[in-house]
């Protein structure tokens, strides 16, 4: 019953709950029996925050009925019938929890809300996860220090590659290793219109395909001028290669200026072009080049991938779906395991 | 000074000096300073053991001398005028190790003389890295038992994957999620005969190709009927899937009777084929297949690359060199690290 209390508690606050944060919901709705028998863990979300209000209960919401508030109301605010009085920021430095999940959309511009979330989760001494590129591509090298000084854990699996485990896999899968130097394919929405483009489409085409399929927003600059796989490349550089970067150290060049003849151009080589990020000699580069076709990182439509090369054992790529719901929820869960399994190796 | 004697304490009993063994010593050569600074070991070979005799010493070998030796004089046995009395079976016994690494040539038939080895390191207490598929692959199941009844730690990151980490993937990359199947080419020999014979050469000509590249054995048939992949399947099977499985398990076809007829009909669909080891419904096979050439998993040459299919996050590909000396030492050395992290966490 002590080890009941000792280990298993895991109470959450999740912020922001929109695609990311039901489907993780559901996910721990679904999983509940395998996270208790396989992890030893029983999550409970004790606040939830959206952008209309919040719900809180210190002994656990109900998470079915939180998903159908927040379907039949819009917002988890009408969870109960006493609104909370808290505002986010108020509730993340008030509510007793073991880690903060900031799961709201990406800004790269300021990063916020979700800065601030971090920032208060932090101070507060509570563990992390994201899966908010914002904040991680404008400040990570502070964020990771503050991190540090505050002793807490902080993961963000989700924030590249969605349920691809690129960031684990070169931090846990590569030790007695080096990594010299990596490139991929980060961003499936650039990738889905360079695909198209293959089969005869110009580039106003392909995107317009990629946004009736719903790869690609309305505003679309995010995507094909670089910005989000740039995001990427700094989490990656910072995590992985120890640098302390920034989206300016990141020379970016979009791939809306491709012309079907320099698609076809590239194939005459049998090559295709992609666009890749790159972390080559200390350089952050994002841009759209030719990549012969038998490399293993030349994949088609929405599929990331990156290849890493190593002092000893070569080249070696991963290649996954890069982002979606579920999948990146399932990263968040498996960042919750390793805190979880970081806290009882602690105690 | 204590916590030098407790923690960074790893003596080896190094059996099988052959390339891997020799790629290991001299990657603890290169890299010891990275050893000590960054995962806090210093391992020292205190027995060496080839087909021809022994090299000991309690406070550990010199291992430039002891690659000197072997290189001049044919085996380590000449490492010291006083010939080593005890046989291997007796060395492991009775010498004072930490772990040892069985790095003798895999034998499909009877397993030996690694499995006496596996069986006599189990029983005294040690550690075991493998990079032998023999033994796994004929007696897994029971071996994974004995060692649990022994308490001791086994692992055989080399044996699938060469340097790929193909088994820490599936077992720690993926935390929270299922994995329902995989399948992928496990054996380089074969994917090179293959893909030479997608250039034109017929079976005996890219056979051929193979050997005097120094691909393919002077009798082929370990990878050309499928036992290699086979032998890896069941290793997979075994530690990813929890099954209690042999080669006996395997469904197994080779490639010997593809013609140039099959290879070019395969290419009429756009598709190549390949030597599929597959897990699926838990069903073992090792068969040659049409694969699309989009497929992520569609790799030429030697390279090796798994699929795995998860529950929430998809699809996810792993590609790497599949063998090679340095590139299965850099395996072995990962298991170290990890041996060495979970025994400090136990202390």
């Amino acid at each position: 019953m002590e080890d009941d209390i000792i280990y298993r508690k895991l109470r959450l606050i999740l912020i922001g709950f929109g695609v990311i944060g039901q489907s993780l919901t559901k996910l721990l709705l679904s999983k509940s029996a395998d996270l208790y028998n396989i992890y030893g863990i029983k999550p409970r979300i004790v606040a939830c925050i959206d952008n209309k209000g919040a719900a809180i209960s210190s002994s656990g919401l109900d998470l079915e009925r939180l998903l159908n508030i927040k379907k039949s109301k819009g917002t988890v605010a009408r969870y109960s019938d006493k609104k909370v009085a808290m505002n986010s920021l108020e509730i993340i430095e008030n509510t007793e929890a073991e880690i903060v999940l900031e799961l709201t959309p990406t800004n790269l511009e300021n990063a916020e809300p979700g800065l601030s979330h971090l920032i208060s989760a932090m101070r507060s001494g509570k563990h992390i996860i994201t899966a908010n590129k914002g904040p991680l591509s404008l400040a990570l090298p502070s964020l990771l220090e503050l991190a540090d000084y505050n002793g807490i854990m902080f993961r963000f699996s989700g924030t590249v590659g969605g349920g691809t485990p690129i960031l684990e896999y070169a931090k846990h899968c590569l030790k007695g290793d080096r990594i010299i130097s990596f490139r991929g394919i980060l961003n499936g929405t650039t990738n889905y219109i360079l695909s198209k483009m293959e089969t005869g489409l110009d580039f106003k085409q392909a995107l317009s395909d990629a946004q009736k399929n719903g790869y690609a927003e309305a505003k679309p600059s995010l995507d094909v001028d670089g910005y989000d796989a740039a995001a990427k490349l700094v989490i990656m550089a910072n995590w992985i290669m120890g640098m302390k970067v920034t989206m300016k150290n990141v020379n970016m060049f979009g791939i809306s200026k491709i012309t079907l003849d320099d698609i076809n151009k590239a194939k005459n080589k049998k090559c295709a072009i992609k666009l890749i990020a790159s972390c080559e000699n200390k350089v952050l580069e994002v841009k759209p080049i030719e990549i012969d076709i038998n490399d293993p990182i030349c994949v088609d439509g929405t599929l990331n991938a990156v290849k890493f090369t190593l002092e000893h054992a070569g080249e070696q790529t991963i290649i996954g779906k890069g982002a979606g719901g579920i999948e990146t929820a399932s990263a968040v869960l498996r960042d919750m395991i390793e805190i979880r399994d970081n806290i009882i190796n602690k105690i």
